[in-house]
């Protein structure tokens, strides 16, 4: 049976390249980038070199990177270690309704300790909503987050313009990149943000490691404490075989972008395309051109998203419903119901997301696959059954 | 030049076998353990296996294990997750004073959001003092943290004396066993514990993941909030190939522990002894007999660490001086300090820690280098200058 894998947003294949570059720190290369000898200095410079090739990624300037061990514990500094560093200047923070929930969950801890949380209301594209975003900002604002693109549907978000409403105020801005990094291009002082979140496996490296952008100046107090590592941001040994891994996944990722992102859009929309043509009441989810490249989400009314994944997966295709953090949470979808969409029909929720690796003959076979599986399922839904009995 | 590495407490050269079990994980076994499908089964039984292992190296149950990025992660996590589960009951945690920076500064953290922070003494060996330790427990004291073994001086602790202790007034007892782990027997039924920090690197295992063991029954506030992984204690994709890794590296542990002991040991006592008759003004630091088999601690009067270190480096030989995490924070050592060293005398702390590919020759080589390097040292000292006047 064909295989198809088109849950990146999941989790991603290592690049060959990026799997090359880590194989020595697994090997002969070990040490610790804080010893005063030999092997120290060398995992020392393999993480700077790291460092340099994530900050180039954004624009930034290498001492401005923490290295975290994923997107989740960046955002979770992000938000706790802001916030934590202004609690003098207020306790209000303002995020969008579709942030991921490391961001999500991690404000309404902040709220659960006597901060104020407001959310940003989108549109039915998921887009943030400017002028309300302009109407929530007071006088003890002390954090916007608005991420960069919303994963489970693709959206990208107008992060600079949201950026300068915050930036009128003085407020600190940060926005979570995971989705985004390696496919559009980001440079943060354009973006005129103060902070931003990276992960290694969106850009097709390794699991386990993620960074934490935070321009000069900006304090944040560290979630872990320990020993002086990252600026004494971050305390912990330093995971140098992952950030070795990020380092060459961000290089390529640099090097490769436009056409990495051409071939994945170009993926995306023949499934689009063929699904449109293919599938009775499927809608596509998200913006339909301000569209991250690797992604394809729709709902599809009268079935669920969980019966669509089980029989792709018996066809050998591997996708998601919902964030792929939250899948196996079984809740409804948190972004979609912000857009309006009502429950019932985001329970139809399925996410293609490709990754380099695949080809136009995956898409073809998706396109063979589903649609009988759509026809199949539909036929055992009794909401299926009363729609058509309501159309007479 | 040979190259002799002696400074696993700082990190550690991967096993074969760890490497070996990784490796799948890092080519086509990708996959995220939250996904349903395929690949997602795959990683999640891949993390569930390693949690089996991790659970028996210390006789836990595997639900009982939390997934992190290292040990410093499960530290704070302990510290202050268990300390915000309690906060209902009180405000007062209790440290000894010669704890790792992960918890020693995770605690003073909460020492600055309003807790009450007590530190128990420790005797010339590193051993805390149990009668201090029950004059300082309180009816509001929720939470004792006392390690298992101090890696910077190799000092066995009385845990399971201490944690009776905690136990007669119900308050919640964590044990740091990063140092310990592999290295010693650990039950933590027979010791009586309610939380234990484990590491991999110090199982021989790779970098960027940890491990924190917490009683069925003991709440813990999760430090990354995001989604349900770990039992919705700790949000994030799990590191998959780390995960695997530190898995196989208990397992290893579990089954050589015995072996590698006597190995380690062996060196140790042939370095302290071949030391001792070769260095005049040597003092071993931490307990003669109730040691860590890996470790071999030192200071050497009239002489600097760094120095020593430097030296030692150009010979091919790696050592650390104080805590791994600290040697660049250039600070004296809180744990000599604690154990009634003066300033003086501890700047010439060493620490040689054995890994099982070191050899009887590895030592042999050392007690040939490092007798001239500390007498050439000594020549540059002015402390000596003034020792030798004194003398007359």
């Amino acid at each position: 049976m064909r295989k198809v894998y088109l849950d990146h947003y999941a989790a991603t294949p290592l690049l060959p390249e990026v799997r090359e570059a880590m194989l020595p720190y697994l090997g002969e290369r070990y040490g610790n980038p804080s010893s005063l000898h030999g092997w120290g200095d060398a995992a020392r410079e393999a993480v700077e070199e790291a460092r340099s090739k994530v900050a180039a990624l954004i624009g930034a300037q290498p001492e401005e990177i923490i290295f975290t061990s994923n997107g989740t514990e960046a955002n979770n500094l992000a938000v706790k270690g802001i916030a934590a560093g202004s609690r003098r200047k207020g306790r209000h923070i303002v995020v969008s309704a579709v942030e991921h929930f490391s961001v999500l969950h991690a404000a309404r801890s902040l709220e659960k300790q006597g901060y104020e949380l407001d959310l940003i209301p989108v549109d039915g594209y998921g887009r943030i909503d400017l002028e309300g975003l302009r109407s929530l900002l007071r006088e003890d604002t002390i954090l916007v987050s608005v991420m960069l693109a919303n994963g489970e549907v693709g959206t990208i978000q107008p992060v600079a313009e949201a950026a300068s409403l915050a930036a009128e105020r003085e407020i600190p801005f940060h926005t979570d990149a995971v989705a985004a990094a390696g496919h559009i291009p980001i440079d943060v002082r354009e973006l005129g943000v103060q902070a931003l979140t990276l992960s290694s496996d969106l850009l097709y490296g390794p699991q386990g490691v993620g960074a934490l952008w935070v321009k000069r100046g900006l304090r944040v107090i560290p979630l872990l404490d320990g020993g002086v590592q990252e600026g004494g941001r971050r305390g912990g040994t330093e995971n140098v075989p992952g950030i070795v891994g990020m380092g060459k996944a961000a290089e390529l990722a640099r090097e490769r972008m436009g056409e990495r992102s051409a071939h994945l859009a170009g993926l995306r929309d023949a499934l689009i395309k063929g699904l449109s043509s293919r599938v009775e009441h499927l809608q596509l989810t998200g913006h339909p051109r301000e569209r991250l490249p690797w992604n394809a989400s729709f709902v599809v009314e009268f079935i669920e998203g969980e019966g669509m994944l089980l029989f792709l997966d018996q066809k050998g295709v591997a996708v998601s419903s919902g964030s792929a953090c939250t899948s196996r949470a079984l809740k409804g979808s948190h972004v979609l119901a912000a857009m309006g969409i009502p429950p019932e029909k985001a329970q139809g929720s399925v996410l293609f997301s490709f990754g380099p690796q695949n080809t136009p003959e995956d898409v073809d076979y998706v396109l063979e696959v589903f649609p009988p599986i759509v026809e199949r399922l539909r036929q055992m839904s009794p909401l299926y059954a009363k729609y058509l009995k309501e159309r007479g």
